[in-house]
């Protein structure tokens, strides 16, 4: 059973669809007055909503999960409870290969965690055992790779556009470096002025940046320089 | 002929080594006092060298080009000048695939802008015409979108260490956001709490981290919401 009706949601119902062994419901979340009973309830909605979408489900049978990597797995209410969260940006319209999602788990109770395992492995995911803590501080490390990374090539492609220079030129260079820390680790990986303390390289390329990109430039570099 | 015995250097052998019709020769750049003439030298060093090199070479005969992403072409002395710059980093040890390197290219005459197009061809790469003023800002966009990335990267992995999660659990993730920005723009893809302005997350991380993570996060943050 699948309440919800977001990107998670249907990319979940997608994928589990395909899997035969499993029988399947997707509800609505806002009209859920007479759901059916099922082994596994998924509640795939907007972090706000967990708490009161588990209050609302009362007694019910069964285990109760949701799929937040922010929001704790106190927020079920019912005994058996746990969390079944993807570790994936998913976006709407395209399809998720979930073999490369892998699943981070937490369950109240031990048999309850290998049902969550055996239908993340259903859909060919790997699984990952985080408690509520881990799986929040996970989610920052994520910003950090995620977000703040995607911020550092939109700063790439604007310093393109200023000057006329076709960004894909970048993506081979983007793709390498992506690639680079699955084989060593990132402190290994640093390459650049920073790492090589050139500061005669640092000190051009700081004159040749608007302030925000300036003020961004010197802090990361530093902080490249303090972890040597 | 190519010169130098550095990483760029031993790369573009090996590429080129491969093609039947090129002649080639590489020559240890500290003790190049006969080498023979050939239509193109390559000056593969590292960059405080190159000017030196060029001018040992003195009235040298054929295309006389530097490697360098940040040098600019007017440190080749010679009248037949310019730049054959491979945008990629290249680790000692693992084979490079040229084909997805893209180079960068500047000359002083047109006919010689087609003979280092069809070299960088022969290797598989696509070229790119880049002047120098160009292709140094281009370094510095290089040093956000790898260097910084990388650090991000290494910021993630300092967390994830702390708290014993694996960090190839963020593998994917990264995967994602690298391959993302090759279809639709990074501004499109920006996701995360600072996109939603949600200011309630942004917090709870910020109590999360040491002072330095703190306070890039803050300052990223802020860009990516001045970037709306």
């Amino acid at each position: 059973m699948i309440l919800g009706q977001g990107n998670v949601a249907t990319h979940l119902w997608s994928a589990f669809h395909k899997v035969k062994t499993i029988e399947l419901f997707q509800v609505n979340s806002r009209a859920f007055s007479a759901i059916p009973v099922s082994d596994v309830t998924i509640i795939a909605v907007t972090d706000d909503a967990i708490e009161e979408i588990s209050q609302q489900l009362g007694s019910r049978k069964g285990l109760i999960v949701h799929t937040s990597g922010t929001v704790s797995m106190q927020a079920i209410h019912q005994q058996r409870k746990g969390v079944f969260y993807p570790l994936q940006s998913f976006t709407k319209g395209s399809s998720v290969n979930f073999s490369t999602v892998p699943f981070c788990l937490e369950t109240r109770h031990e048999r309850d965690f290998f049902t969550l395992q055996s239908l993340a492995k259903l859909v060919g995911s790997k699984t990952y055992r985080l408690n509520s803590d881990q799986r929040q501080k996970m989610h920052i490390a994520a910003v950090f790779v995620n977000n703040f990374t995607n911020h550092m090539y939109a700063i790439g492609k604007d310093i393109c556009d200023v000057h006329e220079i076709p960004f894909e030129i970048l993506h081979p260079l983007i793709a390498e470096t992506a690639k680079k820390i699955t084989n060593i680790s990132p402190k290994e990986a640093q390459t650049g002025p920073a790492k090589r303390n050139d500061e005669e390289t640092i000190k051009t390329h700081l004159e040749h940046l608007n302030s925000q990109q300036e003020e961004l430039y010197t802090l990361v570099t530093k902080a490249i320089q303090n972890k040597q």
